[in-house]
């Protein structure tokens, strides 16, 4: 089992998630303004879910890229991954059919969490059958803006409960996190990474 | 990231656009003529979609075998274009349900529209990364061909709300535009590129 | 453009059309035997669809694995037989929820044509496009098989409206020809073959 | 017709599986715990499908890596058991959504009985295509561990009718074999292989 394969696989299986996430959006029966506009935050989550399998996908690619060896352990990290957005098709449905209820958001947020996670668990496994001089542990260090993600998550998904509004903002800031990688942030990150590292 | 990759998982993404389009073709109950012809405009718009999405994805190609070198950048237009394709079930199968009424092909020229324009941020995304010497800019020129695909989905847009069928008859021009290359047309772009290139 | 790229297209677009084409299975309401035994007759277009498909699939990676050059007649021409192999869900669905009746028999084996059709244009398109010692049609000669099945189809598709079980059995009867090589058929095929090279 | 090719194909058409089978996983009407507790069973279910597929992907890979050359009775064989596992989102949503009741355990049995008997034989025809000395054959042995599935899968299908629990801790207990490989039971059936091999 070669790392193309695996990363072959996920891509295909990422390129379908993202794909049949369009078909939440159900054509409306009206053809007027209102059929369409009753769409919007379903839209507006769809948009979102891109957004975050992107990214997913991007740092996905990265990180086989920086892994020779899979072993049992890897494969089924890695499935646990997907595991996890492939549920991304259906929280979307469900948060956007519901104009962001809190029980919704909150879910979205929970796949959003489990995802970061097993993300993480993937990354660390990945490091760990490298042993010493792993490629992946130097060149994402404790991977702090993971790590980040995933207690940004965590804080959002009982925070829908009181005003949904907030869970929502923090999905939106988490993408933007990785999305626009903001200059400063990112020298803290690499600050950070380096101290990590002359420690 | 090797342009390799990047290519298969846009074949993937389109690959998945093109084919689940189908759904939308959704079942009739009857069995008889009547059924079936409820259909027509629908499977119209399918087929047109599919010569769009079959367009993109030949141009998408030769595009990506004259770039090597991926960055964050090229990624993330790469990413949008496929966004603006990922719409194309929905908004066919809006249009063909609704018998081509003016708003949903407006919104379907809409989608048409920033596909276009997508594409083009792409390209000239590509063209920046490659700096001077581009191989794709000595390709493609300024993409007139492009441009002016852009330009009439941005005129077929508000036309729908005159008469719709003139919005259908620009979709399918600017699909003929790309699908059977005039002669004429394809030297006098030709010879737009060469003046072009000798200023 | 290379053979490996647009096969790999094709055979993305096959996979997806195979496997999509099983939601038109829809999950019945109720537990019972009785809700299955509805299911029978999509069930077994169902299954001649999967052969089917697997049938071009196995014929159209022959094919391309024939073929070095793809031009741009070549490129559409596949196109356009992914395009009616597209609909075989569609078909599939309507031909199995109406138990065989004539319209959606007939249209099934309309589509069943039109994709042995186009599957025999992309053929001669690639035959054309190699010129003099080409290897496709070292190959496959004047492909009476094709032709064959295109005929049997174009029979198949006006008897629906006599009796369509005569249409459903010869749609099973091309399939045996492609899946069931008879040996006494494929010397007669081999002989013709022959016969027309020496002339 | 190279073995990379027919696993590659293998691979979209088992990723497109485990990622369509999330649309049984309807979007439910309300938003609160209701609405969503409804959908515990077939959430049950599509991760125990999940996990399954992933099994098959993972295996039918490690037999594909040691498998040349491709025969049409190769290709047949692997079509075949991928029919099988294309019921999988069918027998997933009809389970799920019946909590499990006897009819639709017993399918979802019988769906995996024919894909485990289907990948028996696959590995079988390679076997035989491989002639002495097959590489996979030293490889799997008479893999006990496939068979033992076989017949476990052969009896939880009846067993359904007496209590579908029983089935489905089958089911579980299965997937747990292939997934957490015990030591003992491993070392088990090398001792067994060793045997059979040494006589």
């Amino acid at each position: 089992m070669t790392s193309e394969r695996i990363a072959a696989f996920s891509d295909g299986v990422i390129a379908i998630i993202i794909t049949i996430m369009v078909l939440e959006l159900k054509v409306p029966h009206g053809a007027d303004l209102n059929a369409l506009s009753g769409l919007l935050p379903i839209f507006l989550t769809y948009v979102l879910s891109f957004i975050v399998l992107g990214i997913y996908w991007n740092n996905h690619h990265h990180m086989f890229s920086l892994t020779d060896r899979i072993t049992g352990g890897v494969l089924w990290a890695n499935l646990h991954l997907l595991f996890w957005l492939s549920l991304m098709p259906f929280v979307t449905g469900w948060m956007g059919e519901n104009h962001f209820a809190p029980l919704p958001t909150a879910l979205y947020g929970a796949v959003l969490l489990f995802s970061g996670i097993a993300y993480y668990i993937l990354e660390q496994t990945i490091i760990r059958s490298q042993g010493a001089n792993s490629k992946l542990e130097a060149a994402v260090g404790t991977d702090r803006k993971g790590l980040a993600s995933v207690v940004l998550y965590a804080v959002a998904v009982p925070l829908a409960f009181v005003n949904q509004l907030i869970s929502d903002a923090i999905f939106v800031l988490v993408a933007l996190m990785w999305l626009v990688p903001d200059r400063r942030i990112e020298s803290l990150f690499d600050e950070m990474q380096r101290k990590e590292r002359s420690t």
